[in-house]
């Protein structure tokens, strides 16, 4: 009963689901792996499948940097938020908002790709590159793999930069940490808010769609009490987003993009 | 032999493919569809899908409006583009980027979300939203529908937030077109850059990658002869990128978020 536990509700059932929506509902983040590499093969897959994802205009603006040495994915873990399963990871996948293609292409044919100035730009490739990664995500689901993202890449995002010889224009927008998932790790399906608290019919509705958040507070309490961990979904949202002190420096992004080449015109 | 299709590269063969695979690879943008409405089964079944993908701390900052009536529909597909497979979409589901909630989550506790006001949770609201939508996507292909991102609800996303009743703190990231595809629309799978375009080892090497994008020119100016359209990949780019009269108004985003009430601090 995937639907059941991706909403802690144990009496839901959906109709219709089919091998890869119960596998989606299915898919839980993995933070422990086994010491089995993730082959040339199925990287290559994983590859194909985020370039498969809708790009804006066909645009394509992202890249991805496989790490497999031990040295660098135990450097990223440390710059990553001190986050040690990334350097137990057998593979480390760095997506990268990419707009460095299309400046390189405008330099060599003498011309102005002056759109990448503007934030309107930098969201498509960070939107774009998360399409890709995604498809990416359910590709691992698919051959047996697990896999977490790392937004703490965001963290220091030049020193990231510096250690992935990033080119200008490009910025590390997210990690992917993939490999076997290891079977004695205490995780499940995350519940997430009833759908009635994120879908609107026709306008939104905000008084109808809040209203579901008492609920899920108490599913959430449940399900965090079984690992140990405190606290319900509110307080938990009110403290991650309370300000600049709980952003792990990551309120500095504007000055940083602007840095690495990518103004929020 | 999907892989081919999607690298225009008639050689090339990838070993290992499942479903779930071959599924994302054989994806294609789907603009034209038949009568037959999406039930709401299906429209469940997409939205536990989305709510099934990966989200930065579990903040869950998104929303999604389903948009069936046939009106609203016309009227969005003016303010997107004037593209009219907006409106003979049986759904035309509109993916929301959503700081609104834990604000209003924090208005009722009496206390402050700050970290709202900065580009950082702007750009997780995007990715969130992209990583939802993503899934939503692959569970839709998976149901043999239909369908196309369309960006262009951001060339304006006030009269957009008007539409859909949208409350303070959120924006309109992009639509999604789904319905059952019209078997006679003239498509195919797009072709994408190689692989090796895309994909570094260790750290990003600029000159290796870009040489394979003439082939892909080649590649691309070949699909596109196919449906009558001119230019190869580079040129279309370096067009799409030149600046701002070729962003359909988005070069304001920025102080469009800003009045939403979605400052880049």
């Amino acid at each position: 009963m995937p639907a059941a536990a991706r909403y802690g509700d144990p009496s839901l059932q959906l109709e219709g689901l089919n091998d890869v929506l119960r596998s989606q509902l299915g898919r839980r983040s993995v933070r422990a792996f086994t010491d089995r590499p993730v082959t040339d093969a199925e990287l290559t897959a994983l590859i194909a499948a985020a370039q498969s994802a809708p790009t804006s205009s066909n645009l394509q603006p992202w890249s991805v940097i496989a790490v497999r040495d031990p040295a660098r994915k135990a450097r990223l873990a440390v710059l990553a938020g001190d986050q040690d399963f990334v350097a137990r990871a057998p593979l480390f996948l760095i997506w990268v908002a990419d707009l460095g293609r299309a400046r390189r292409l405008a330099a060599r044919a003498g011309t102005r790709v002056d759109a990448t100035d503007y934030l309107e730009t930098t969201v498509i490739g960070f939107v774009d590159t998360a399409l890709a990664a995604q498809n990416a995500v359910v590709a691992a689901t698919s051959l047996g793999l697990g896999s977490v993202f790392v937004g703490a890449v965001r963290n220091h995002p030049e020193q990231i930069a510096a250690e992935l010889g990033l080119p200008p224009h490009t910025v590390a927008a997210f990690g992917l940490a993939v490999g076997t998932p290891d079977p004695t790790e205490q995780a499940d399906v995350k519940p997430r808010l009833p759908q009635a608290a994120v879908l609107h019919h026709e306008q939104y509705d905000a008084p109808a769609a809040d209203a579901h958040i008492a609920t899920y507070d108490e599913r959430l309490t449940a399900y965090n009490t079984r690992f140990g961990l405190p606290g319900n979904w509110s307080d938990r949202v009110l403290a991650r987003l309370h300000g600049p002190a709980s952003m792990a420096g990551r309120h500095h992004l504007r000055a940083i993009l602007e840095r690495l080449g990518l103004p929020s015109r």
